[in-house]
């Protein structure tokens, strides 16, 4: 006969998986009208409440009023919105037009149950459950037609909760195409917007923040203006496939989240650009001058716009705790765009290390044996070489 | 204290309601015998086999011999736990005695539908379900009692999936008794381990490798030797507590398993100490030698034991595809403990900007106006200022 030890193991086992398998259809929390800083069990929101009690943001509440839009729900994609979620942004809308698989499982979000559902729809059903508060849009179409990307356009021109643009756009797509009409939306409806990315091998990534006429562009870099028509799909029908950890794209989503909260809710200071190789867990940053001669009309009319305006701050961020020296990775200001920047053939990329691709360096279509490889991961070189070159200058 | 009939009953009351509910949940995967690299949707493991095919990891099926342990399974912990249990680690055994709260809920992992259970069941259940390769031992109780203490070092020293040591514990813990319990315990049992913690102003976190006689233990450094009784169910008494955001404890999650993936597997370079400062994306790396006069006799014992040793290269572990520099944060060998350090008072640290202490600072409980911020934030010291004093020595 079972012990009373042995029964009350056995009721917790059942209970939990009562509530798991309630979990998709059982209730969840009830709305929360207003944020508290209380500090109950029940309160969702006391920890991220106590950011003020803390000094590091002022006013946290603000971000109950915040609209974001997510592009790609992907291993970094669903990260970011689930972040986002959790912190209880006011409004996320998701873009994505892929299937959940279980050869996603290697990425933190989605679960096996969910293989075959839309990545959207999967997502938008687990983050209404974890945070009714959220107002939550989900598009299951692919931005990149010609149709598609007009109501994208739309959508970020007036998907805010009070009917104007989105606070930001986060690009977390995983080819060339996603992020070239990402660029062009946001060029054209002037949107700040971070792009983000994780090599082929899986052992690294960045964050961009890009402000139109401000920052470089997607395409002012020479280096990112080339033609790829691999994303993980092609690669797939080729029988291969990029590796990915749930770590790397873990760390990206949350470099990625944690700017984007420094940006909305205005403290410490946003990075440019941020990079991360894991294998010697090296962050290179460095920041992004526009191309004057960058090939989107838009891009170009936002620069002469931001030179015809009185210098202000750039960026309308501040550290409010901290004033010690920011890791000084970029006394020379490194732009890796310059009037002078030769045209030079792009599959003579001279990138190094900590600094890679933001997507997939084109494979010729008639070299079957390169393609068996998959895109190529990106060449890489050192920072600090860089900075030598430039201060030999 | 229910009787075992009470206790059956309960039993096939939940059993029941337990069928209802599953009847609307879709099955999950089925176990997987062999990993395999084929790239098909159905393939969960596709994309971390592709990291041999990458040149990254010689042997990742070697992943499913190893056995981990992670004490706590709160914002850290948890996400620690999903990301092993999606890379396919062959056992995870999970230490925690708290209860999931909505209060959680601003951290990544748990669903609002789990609260009231307790973590580690309501852990394992999920992450059983996400991958029903992984053997799953869940244990709730509070390590730093005497009795479990010794139930905590059995499990270690026995809980590998060959009967022996497991290969790594990860403490994901809150509070400093329970990083002492798991100090005194690996020091003991000489058995590797990973120390973490994310600040309560929840804007800096930092990972800690300790291997024991070689690295600094959680004991050797002096300012990280101060009694503390600082834990959030302390705070929570007092009406405040401490802020956390999804982000911090999820990059500081990412860089746990990250380097414990490149320390198990074999690629890369393990960092001993990686700090991660949110404000301004700084991440202070540093060596951390032992202390000769450390209060933990078995940390003596095994310093000399590897004193003792013939010189070998330090960690297992070799840069497979890059011997580009490392983030040269370290060329003075920087130690923060030393046979000269003075026994100060602990109340006067000096520690600086991306370094913070790994637990909370205690509070004098009869100041009650310094108990209303809870744990004081670790004061901080920028890494330059620090190398700078050493290099003027």
């Amino acid at each position: 006969m079972a012990s009373v030890e042995e029964l009350q193991r056995k009721v917790r086992e059942l209970e939990v998986k009562l509530a798991a398998a309630q979990g998709t259809t059982g209730p969840v929390r009830q709305k929360i009208d207003v944020m508290s800083s209380e500090v109950v069990d029940s309160n969702p929101y006391s920890r991220l409440m106590a950011l003020k009690r803390m000094g590091i943001v002022d006013n946290y509440e603000k971000i109950r009023e915040l609209s974001v839009a997510v592009v790609g729900v992907g291993g970094v994609g669903s990260v970011t919105a689930e972040m986002l979620t959790r912190c209880g942004i006011g409004k996320l809308i998701l873009f994505d037009y892929d299937k959940v698989e279980l050869a996603n499982m290697n990425r933190l979000f989605f679960q096996p149950h969910q293989a075959g559902l839309s990545k959207v729809d999967a997502a938008a059903a687990t983050l209404q459950n974890i945070n009714p508060d959220v107002t939550i849009d989900a598009y299951n179409y692919n931005i990149t037609t010609v149709e598609n990307f007009q109501k994208f356009c739309d959508t970020i021109r007036t998907g805010s909760l009070t009917g104007g643009s989105v606070d930001l756009v986060l690009s977390c797509v995983d080819n060339f195409e996603a992020r070239m009409a990402i660029n062009t939306a946001c060029n054209e409806l002037n949107q700040k917007w971070f792009e983000s990315g994780v090599s082929e091998n899986a052992v690294s990534g960045h964050i961009q923040f890009i402000v139109p006429g401000e920052t470089a562009c997607f395409a002012c870099a020479p280096p990112l203006v080339v033609a790829s028509k691999i994303d993980e799909k092609t690669l797939k029908r080729e029988g291969v496939c990029a590796a990915s950890l749930p770590t790397t794209m873990g760390i990206v989503a949350g470099f990625l989240v944690q700017n984007t909260l420094k940006y909305l809710l205005g403290f410490g200071t946003v990075t440019h650009y941020l990079g991360y190789s894991a294998l010697t867990d090296f962050f290179p940053t460095m920041g992004l001058k526009p191309n004057p001669q960058c090939d989107d009309n838009y891009c170009r009319i936002r620069q002469k716009e931001v030179q015809a305006r009185p210098p202000v701050v750039e960026l309308a961020t501040e550290v409010t705790e901290d004033d010690s020296p920011v890791h000084a990775d970029n006394e020379w200001g490194i732009s890796l765009v310059d009037e002078n920047v030769p045209e030079e053939e792009p599959t003579n990329l001279n990138l190094v290390d900590g600094v890679q691709l933001a997507y997939s360096v084109p494979v010729d279509n008639e070299t079957p044996e390169s393609s068996t490889g998959g895109a190529v991961a990106a060449s890489e070189l050192s920072l600090e070489e860089l900075m030598k070159q430039m201060k030999s200058m």
